[in-house]
């Protein structure tokens, strides 16, 4: 297991930190602020006997990595990455076949935040990711997960290739997403499965791509090349959750 | 017709909007730079009479707004709202049944950008948005949109539900996002449709709500509240772009 130190900015972010019992060391808040979302926080925080302490508007602003921390930042709460193996312990608590991410080279935060939002919700088991080349756990993640990353393990594998293939020995398919692929409509997409995404500028790359079972392609009316990586994911993933569902 | 003054910053961004015919008044090259894309971008902007300026690292980064002009700051292309009525004639030239997007308060430029990017892609006619309490078109949009700002027609209303009443008397269908609503894939969104989507905070207002004939939930696993504005775009778009296929 790997740790990595981290703050937490924002009032849903740092809720759900709180409610999900992930330990906070301390908490600062905007000193004078008395709605109802710091209320809630502060409750929360003394539940869990978290230090919160009361600092000024130009203190946080020093301290915020993502410039929106909306009058609270949580600090020592360290997400821990998983291991796939607690991803398939989960599938199976659930009673669930695995439905896992695979992020080839995710860079911008954002994007990577917003699938971890998406894995969350449409029921995926786990987020892999690469250790080299990708963006990690940082702040702006967290706080774009929207909490996600309070429910949803991530791992962080050396070599995204190896990973798939020990996968598939383990019954699992896989689809990465590449406009050359055949319609998604088409493919069959139920049972174990793995979604790889590429990464913004390139897509999946080729030894990821020759690893995969499927290439699936959104079907693109439009003038421009591609969707936004994290809009892909989630349209990729809803199919996914369709065909299940079906 | 309303304009608005617009620096075009980016590679991608900038090479789509020459090519697409955009008037640009003057073009910002980083001096030394002679890779390809770059020497795509000037041999097109000779093409136009574009006047091209080669300037230090410091200048461009000065000139930036998204702080991202990987050596290449476009001015004077004016973004020009279009009208709804453009939208409908887009459709008809098409040959199809008019799909729009209306978002209804989103305030993120680069969730206003991704929107952009996948109406384009989902085929849809245009994007409505409202005059106040939302973000415009801004160069962090325009980039964003990876060139979609191009062919797409934004159009800017004062009054989303006055716009949804108006387009519901030419026969149009209005669907909006709202986890309280009917499972997606249970709704039929054939024919002319209008997409609703709410603001990043508060969703669809109520007034907006009020005025859409189906309220449409996207299936929610997970632990968390909400999707990201432009993954529940692209997913709800991609319904109807499925439906429309089948």
């Amino acid at each position: 297991m790997r740790y990595e130190e981290l703050t937490i900015e924002g009032r849903n972010a740092v809720l759900e930190a709180l409610r999900s019992g992930k330990p906070i060391d301390k908490l600062f808040v905007l000193e004078g602020c008395q709605d109802g979302p710091i209320r809630s926080i502060t409750r929360e925080a003394r539940k869990h006997d978290t230090i919160v302490k009361f600092v000024t508007k130009e203190r946080l602003d020093q301290m915020s990595e993502t410039k929106k921390h909306q009058g609270v930042i949580a600090f020592g709460a360290a997400y821990e990455y998983a291991q796939v193996e607690d991803m398939f312990k989960l599938a199976e608590e659930k009673g669930e076949a695995p439905f896992l991410f695979l992020l080839d080279g995710i860079e911008d935060p954002h994007n990577l935040g917003a699938i971890i939002r998406t894995a969350n919700l449409a029921g995926a088991h786990g987020v892999v990711i690469p250790r080299n080349r990708a963006v990690g756990l940082t702040a702006t993640v967290a706080k774009t997960s929207a909490g996600a990353l309070n429910y949803t393990p991530v791992a962080k594998v050396t070599n995204l290739s190896a990973t798939i293939r020990e996968l598939k020995e383990r019954g699992m398919w896989f689809v990465c997403a590449d406009m050359a692929g055949q319609t998604m409509y088409q493919l069959d997409l139920k049972g174990p499965i793995g979604l790889v995404i590429g990464s913004e500028g390139d897509g999946v790359s080729k030894l990821v791509r020759e690893n995969c079972d499927f290439t699936a392609a959104i079907p693109m009316k439009g003038e421009i090349d591609s969707l936004n990586a994290s809009v892909a994911a989630g349209v990729l993933a809803y199919e996914i959750v369709r065909q299940r569902l079906g």
